[in-house]
């Protein structure tokens, strides 16, 4: 649409009555339709009135800064526009916003109070007024305003309103009330958490909102104000230490060292290999200043370290000798992803560790990547008490650039989502041809290296929240929990000095048992408000105890994942390590009985698309075709949009080809397209 | 200088003839004056007919790319300007330029070879030659540039050359030829690197290049492609592992519990305290864009995080009971520095650890920053056996925002520069006001928590490096060294086995001793060849094993920081961790003797300026005027000036207020100003 205006002289312009207003609309040949009514007061009113009219009821607010700059707005009526938000929007602080003076709307836009309407802009020639809007009116196809007069309101298309503001030159500013309004909710959360005690929302109502308060009352996680972005509180970052030094351990047993490369990386490094950087760049955030200083080139944060690290890979690798090469590092990475962020499972920032390694042989290459993978595995069934799936990635979802891409896939059971754990990729030579990275072998030839690059983040935190947590808070499996035993001694007065020395020494014994058992001492809680604490926090085990309990020489204890009481003479406190033992075991036991009762066969659509909406992962037969399965997401995204409820909706996509699976069958085909059936995969709604 | 100039019809422009050229010049305005001489033919010539003239001697090619783009490049004589580096500076590779052919340049600039010269592009209407100037041509008074004959040469003042280029519309593009030169260099020297083995400059002749040698070569560092970034290869981190490990352990002693806030933070968040964003402000890293969308508004990289930690402090204290809150995090900053930079000492992105700590009263946060100053110590003196100076920075000198500074000051003994080494900051209740972290007292009064904040970075290793590197490279001390004794076996053919097996028994035996063993058993390098290996890369031990000792069962020791060489009987393997401790103690104590000579006492002026022209560190009485430190650095930096050799110049600062000081005597008189003395300052030039 390439219209070109009439530019009308400005000074000669003036709306003061609805004929003006349409005798404008006229001449530049807008379409507008106006009713009459009686004269209406409130945003109520003119929704009553104009109920049968389609088009959006426009709300508008003349309002003054205290600098004294004054705005009009004009916003969707179910849209909250309270002057707090619009003052933060503005840049002028929550308090720096209130109603102008009705004397100064009239000398500047010519309109009474009651009437307020845009059309008015047209008779402020100094532009006096900036005029804001908000940012749902511009997704409505018809706006219904007053002309100049509250006993009248005209539709007009809201293209035609645009195209009436660029007649009498005005600029707008547009405001997105609904960001901001989230980003206040999630402050409020955090301010009333800070009060109320105990998760408020049930898991199963809504997983989400429930995730969000865990995880903050919790302690894991502070909301921050650079969106994408979370603090990690002591809480959740020391599950990440006991990951890095499981892990750690592992690889450093095979071979692999430690090193740390550069965050920055050139465009010119960056897009050296093309489906690589094809994957990334839309999420790369790029450096562009110094102080007040341009750089001359705009420089990338790392969203992985392939094209940082390979480029000195290819001058350290020069001969069969130099081989295998096995670096990792523990660092920070960035995607700039514009999906809702959710803590943990999606964030701009994160850590991880990333392993690249380089190998003579295609062999040795592919044995490591399984190695690592298993190693993967361990750590979320091992230590996190999350069940995995190990299996290999489609084309269509490998790793971009790489070779193939093996992965381990879980699911939040209740959502039915699925979620990709971690993932080992073999690289092939493609990087390596692309960076030079050659060796002489041993007769003298020159050969491209096999690489391997494979990555494990703190998402892991996060699946584990929400495989385990329940309505009373965070569950922690006993060997990530930093505490893993709450002592709360449960005095009287009488024998306050006795139960509480006694409590010490119980803490004492603990940790000479290498168990991490801390005390909770405090004396302006009530030892009932300390068991909802510890119960919202997860410690996998209480222990009480009492005055009762010191005449009877024994503890009790209260086991969080399941609730259950054990009463323990005191002279049997060594057994508490293999109980935290056990407790581990059993919640990895009874997660991977779930996980396995949820991954359903299909061999038809129907089938395929009745256990996808029951919240199943779904095994097929599969052909293998990236169209097939380019058109299984599609189909039934479109189907699923049919379906009720929340979490019953979006496409599904393949999360990987198990590596145990029953052997296809001669005569099997494939699920979907019924071409010949070459594997099974998994398939899932994802996050 | 704001001349308006006159705009020919550049149609009707052509310069063909000296005549026409001066014409032009003339009627600019512009004073010239050329010489006549015998026809030249190469800038040698050049050179030799215009040694009498001033004014720099320009050199002019032209070339093409491998798109048919053309360019005039004007470059300075001495300018090396090879087709490589000029390819790379357009962006079209190494290999992408080369001459454009004869025929096209005088068609587009009517200029014969021999006689190219920047005033034909008057004669290109089309601008289909781009014009390229080397940086270095912009910093000389004159030019002389051939006025389309290469029998004459005119020499015009570089302004006004610019002028003439205004003059015919001229745009043209500045090339840093030294810059790339030196990228250049760089790479060459590590592909260089590669193939010789050991230092080929000595420490005392040329500390910075030996540095750059020992810290490539030693497999620590390699250069980078980020100005400024470097990677860390497993040789240097693994030392900044056992730094970790070590400190980690002491402050979680301490109560402060590990975390991670995000590295991005808001332009408000980082501007809430005055003083701490003037500070870092310029050095500053900005995010603008992802992909390639200009982010609403830039995002900052942190420096630093107080002002990313401190909002949530905020939310988090409410109550004495809360306090302290200790938290640290491990992480990389960015201060984008435009000083020179050097691998671990001044770096664009670095590695350290960052401490918080909240308290309720001055007195513990008081308490708590010198701990973290012992610890600091603990790290330099024990792990690296660097000697450290603990004081109190001055006014000048201390953290921006902070209340007061205390430091670990070290110095490099081959050139007499102090280094800082640590710092631990009190912030007092600068920052707790400015966040409005307050908590209520048991009063139930409202009070300000006093905060300290403390940091060690990755620049230890290379203050380790400087200290006790040699001619033969790295000397690392056994507490942090990643190999501690290496094993060479040194076979013959007869008891090639025998030697082999016996060796590799010995390292299975020093590993069950706790040593971090290893044995070099590449068959393709001689001894000899391992003995430099294992001495460049500063292995504490090396152990030598061959037929004779295999007879006489004993090892041959090598300490790699004395060289001393002892024989041990294969039975008292056991006695090798006492040996390291001894080679670490002794490397300490050599270390802490050489500081303590170099640390001088001066009462005057004249004293003063001695002492720091003899590369020591000066201790003085002084006043602590905030004007007095500034005359110091000004009037140390002018002196200097008159001084020879390379790093005899630059301003003395202030160190520190060694903690451990003799009292001021009543009468005692600042050094430099006359005013009395209030107390010792340690001065010296510094990194």
């Amino acid at each position: 649409m390439n219209i070109i205006f009439r530019r009308l002289s400005m000074e000669k312009l003036h709306l003061r009555t609805r004929q003006e207003v349409e005798a404008l609309l006229g001449s530049l040949s807008i379409p507008f339709n106006t009713i009459e009514h009686p004269e209406i007061k409130t945003v109520k009113e003119g929704l009553e009135v104009c109920a049968g009219v389609s088009g959006a009821f426009v709300k508008n607010l003349y309002i003054k800064d205290k600098k004294d700059n004054y705005y009009l707005l004009s916003a969707l009526h179910s849209t909250e526009t309270p002057y707090k938000i619009l003052g933060k929007l503005l840049g002028v602080g929550a308090s720096g916003v209130r109603a102008g003076p009705p004397e100064k709307m009239q000398e500047q836009l010519l309109v009474v109070p009651g009437a307020v309407n845009p059309f008015s802009l047209a008779n402020d020639h100094g532009n006096a007024v900036k005029f804001l809007v908000d940012k749902n009116i511009l997704s409505v196809e018809s706006l219904l305003l007053h002309p100049m007069i509250n006993t009248a309101t005209t539709k007009i298309a809201t293209a035609d309103f645009l195209k009436f503001l660029t007649h009498i030159g005005r600029e707008y500013k547009v405001l997105d009330f609904t960001e901001e309004k989230e980003e206040e909710k999630k402050k409020e959360e955090v301010a009333e958490e800070v009060n109320i005690l105990g998760i408020s929302v049930p898991k199963e109502s809504n997983l989400s909102d429930w995730y969000s308060e865990v995880i903050t009352k919790g302690g894991m996680i502070e909301y921050y104000d650079v969106s994408g972005c979370y603090i990690l509180r002591p809480w959740a970052y020391m599950i990440w230490e006991e990951i890095q030094k499981k892990f750690d351990g592992d690889i450093k047993k095979l071979g692999v060292r430690n090193s740390y490369f550069p965050m920055f990386v050139s465009e010119k490094a960056l897009s050296t290999e093309k489906n690589h950087i094809e994957g990334f760049a839309p999420e790369v955030a790029w450096v562009t200043k110094s102080g007040n200083t341009d750089l001359e080139k705009p420089i990338a944060i790392r969203p992985t370290s392939e094209t940082i690290m390979y480029p000195a890979f290819s001058k350290w690798i020069r001969s069969h000798r130099d081989l295998p090469l096995k670096l990792n590092q523990w660092c920070n990475v960035v995607r700039w992803e514009f999906k809702h962020p959710t803590p943990f499972l999606r964030t701009r920032e994160f850590l991880w560790q990333e392993g690249h390694t380089a190998f003579a042989t295609y062999e040795e290459a592919a044995v490591e990547v399984r190695q690592i993978l298993d190693l993967y595995a361990s750590v979320y069934e091992d230590l996190l008490a999350v069940p995995v799936i190990k299996g290999q990635k489609s084309e269509l979802e490998k790793f971009a650039g790489g070779f193939y891409t093996t992965t381990i896939e879980s699911f939040i059971p209740t959502n039915g989502k699925a979620i990709q754990c971690a993932t080992s990729h073999c690289l092939g030579q493609n990087f390596s041809n692309m960076f030079d990275i050659w060796f002489e072998d041993l007769k003298g030839k020159k050969q491209y290296v096999w690489q391997n690059s494979w990555g494990l983040t703190t998402r892991s935190i996060g699946v584990m929240v929400m495989w385990h947590g329940d309505d009373k808070g965070l569950v922690l499996p006993p060997r990530v929990a930093a505490t893993q035993v709450i002592v709360v001694p449960i005095p009287n007065k009488k024998d306050l000095n006795q139960v509480m020395e006694k409590s010490r020494e119980i803490v004492d014994e603990l940790k000479k048992l290498g168990v991490r058992a801390d005390i909770d001492e405090r004396d302006n809680y009530h030892p009932g408000w300390k068991f909802n604490h510890w119960e919202l926090m997860g410690v996998p085990l209480r222990l009480e105890f009492g005055p009762k309990d010191l005449q009877s020489k024994q503890v009790k204890l209260v086991t969080r994942y399941n609730k259950t009481v054990t009463v323990l003479p005191l002279t049997e406190l060594s057994k508490i390590p293999e109980m935290l033992e056990d407790i581990q075991k059993e919640m990895f036991r009874n997660a991977k009985a779930l996980i396995e009762k949820r991954v359903i066969k299909a061999t038809t659509w129907d089938e395929f698309m009745k256990e996808l909406n029951q919240k199943n992962l779904i095994l097929t037969p599969w052909c293998q075709q990236n169209s097939c399965e380019e058109t299984v997401k599609k189909r039934s995204a479109e189907e699923s949009k049919l379906e009720e409820g929340d979490h019953l909706t979006g496409a599904a996509k393949t999360l990987c080809m198990p590596f145990e699976q029953e052997p296809i069958l001669p005569e099997e085909k494939c699920f979907h397209c019924g071409l010949a059936a070459t594997r099974r995969v998994l398939w899932g709604r994802s996050y």
